[in-house]
């Protein structure tokens, strides 16, 4: 029995709310001139009480030194085996600009590019044009209809856009049209397997038909397909944990991804504020609540250690907004970590704290990767945070007899 | 996906370097005299100077509780599950002394032994013949030919051989024909499933025929076998990680089974300085270097606390010579535990040290049983030791989007 089917078979719906506070690419690495985190920097009163109170530890989004994307790391935190999931690309783009996907749907990621008159690829990106000027080409090539299948285009970011392929018969098993550099003409896209013969074959009919299209909008006068995919069949949050879930992200792949496990997800606005707020005013209608900061991670990215050690503090500051609420269960981690000295996601284990009324508390007192070592959680697994939340909510019934 | 599968995906070849210090035997118990194990004892300055500047743990070689012998112990180390990938004791004799093992090879482990005029074994080792002896002996059975299929012998150490079964139609499946006592005489070989049926034959054929030949070689008048195996058909260390790999070892074994994982194996000499010198020689033309230290495990072995104390400090002293070169990932482990106070092996979990520039510290301040149970790294399976090594040499891309 995998560890989904367990607790699906164990899970209780109660009235006891779960709040899931996810501070993205939270995990850092020790400013040389201090010796301490962006983490250990900040002064977070607020996060180090709940973790004196609380139980902490250190997750592993996917397993000791696998620096995960943002897609396999959340799988892990909703209690997905990101191993076994596996989420193309064409659905992580999809996903990422709230686009509805149905079950069935084939999405690609697409480039417009350029060619020249040998149709040879001199430029995969089209010299990065606008995204209104990609929105405007989209238009052209949005809901085609090609041996029954309706194709639909929306624009992504600059050059970036998807293709999804909606109809009856289609697999997502083919190759990418992308070749992935320039000199050489775009490729066919072909059947992986037996059953995708069709898709492969609308997918080329589509390139043709958009090659023709858009000759006359040079340097974005052909488009490269790539990571064909179709969202995997998992189960949701709700069938698996008897949950109500809401969703508070601002960022569209957060939300696309909470979505496909099954959330709800609530409009907010563009501050932690914003998101705490929102959660109030929807803390009576659902029990677990994923509440998404994206700030951390994009100042981790951007290798500003400061910045990070600020938006970090600020989270702390507005915490009583959550806390006030009285969840039955508080989660504080993050996805993975993002250090700014390595300025991108890395593979260091994630600090987290878990505060429950049945939470036996350890003799933590702050929350910071030093701290977490010595936790009651000690090292585990993302995917057992969801389990952990769920027992400290008094959601799981007992296993066997 | 299994692991291996994962790391291959996303492993990238690049100019760091990684060294893997394995002293064999690492872990101990506690002197009863003094509450200390046997690296507690040690002193060593630049072992707990590298822990204070890296990340500490312990790991378990298979799974908590699991005795490993050296074979699934390495594997692990190099990060191959040793439950799935279960390697014969005779492929691993023949890798040892450099045999040109081919993929449809049949290998045996074989001890020259004596039996007396009843044909029971009275000494499994034959009074431990020489080496020369071992040599001469092997002359007289190589090369016999039975039903078509080629018997190569070949001497290992002492009284130790390889029987090498080379032709159409074997399989791996036979019992051993060792007894593992004396007073009975050596067992038959037999097929444990159909398709070995005529493998157990021609080895019980050159059995009965090499006894013929050895009646007048007492002490050495018999063979025993064991461990009959095929190479299974591994992924190798350069296709797993794309790593260039070479191995530092003076044991047949670990050499045999460092070429099985694809590493190159290094001429070197006997001492822990030769070795060192060696890796010294060569740290130009590899990006990895397993480099593997038997004597501590003899100590262990012989129950000579004192010894292993002795030999942990002498590697200690050399190890300047290896820190001096700079590595960017230095990761200084055991392969199992060798309590002296077991005089062998045991399932007690192995301290690990992890040095990078990216690596985290913890505040571990002493390299030691004890002091690890607190670090960073935590309690970790073996096998993840590579996959946290190559993260920390940015070996490793992200996995997913």
């Amino acid at each position: 029995m995998n560890n989904l089917d367990l607790i699906k078979e164990i899970s209780i719906s109660s009235p006891t709310k779960i709040v899931l506070l996810v501070i993205d690419g939270l995990g850092g690495l020790p400013n040389p001139k201090t010796g301490k985190t962006e983490l250990e920097t900040a002064g977070t009163p607020n996060l180090d009480q709940l973790a004196n109170k609380g139980i902490c530890g250190l997750i592993d989004p996917v397993s000791p030194g696998i620096t995960p994307g943002s897609t396999p790391a959340h799988l892990a935190l909703f209690g997905y085996d990101p191993l076994r999931f596996n989420i193309g690309r064409g659905v992580v783009e999809a996903m990422g600009i709230d686009f509805d996907l149905k079950p069935e749907d084939i999405a690609a990621r697409g480039n417009f590019c350029t060619v020249d008159k040998a149709g040879l690829v001199t430029d995969r990106r089209a010299g990065r044009i606008s995204t209104e000027k990609c929105a405007e080409l989209c238009r052209l090539l949005d809901g085609l209809v090609i041996d029954g299948v309706k194709i639909l285009v929306q624009p992504v970011r600059e050059h970036r856009f998807i293709a999804v392929f909606r109809g009856e018969g289609l697999e997502p098993g083919v190759s990418d049209s992308d070749p992935q550099k320039v000199g050489i003409a775009p490729k066919t896209v072909t059947a992986l397997n037996p059953q995708a013969e069709m898709t492969a074959a609308i997918a080329n009919k589509f390139i043709a038909k958009a090659k023709v299209v858009l000759a006359k909008h040079s340097p974005a006068n052909m488009v490269l397909l790539r990571g064909f995919s179709r969202w995997p069949g998992l189960p949701t949050m709700p069938e698996v944990y008897k949950l109500k879930p809401a969703a508070i992200a601002q960022y569209p792949m957060y939300r696309g991804l909470a979505k496909l496990v099954g959330m709800e997800v609530l409009e907010t606005g563009t501050t932690i504020e914003d998101e705490f707020r929102t959660l109030k005013q929807n803390y009576n209608n659902y029990d677990f609540f994923f509440v998404h900061i994206k700030e951390t991670d994009s100042a981790g990215e951007d290798g500003d250690f400061d910045r990070k050690v600020k938006i970090i503090e600020e989270i702390d500051k507005a915490l009583p907004a959550l806390t006030s609420l009285k969840p039955d269960v508080i989660v504080v981690t993050g996805d993975h970590s993002t250090p700014a000295l390595l300025k991108g996601h890395s593979w260091h284990a994630v600090p987290i704290l878990l505060y429950s009324k049945w939470c036996r508390p350890d003799r933590v007192e702050r929350f910071s990767e030093a701290a977490c070592i010595l936790g009651g959680l000690g090292r585990l697994p993302a995917t057992q945070i969801m389990p952990l939340a769920m027992a400290n909510a008094l959601k799981l019934a007992k296993f066997g007899a």
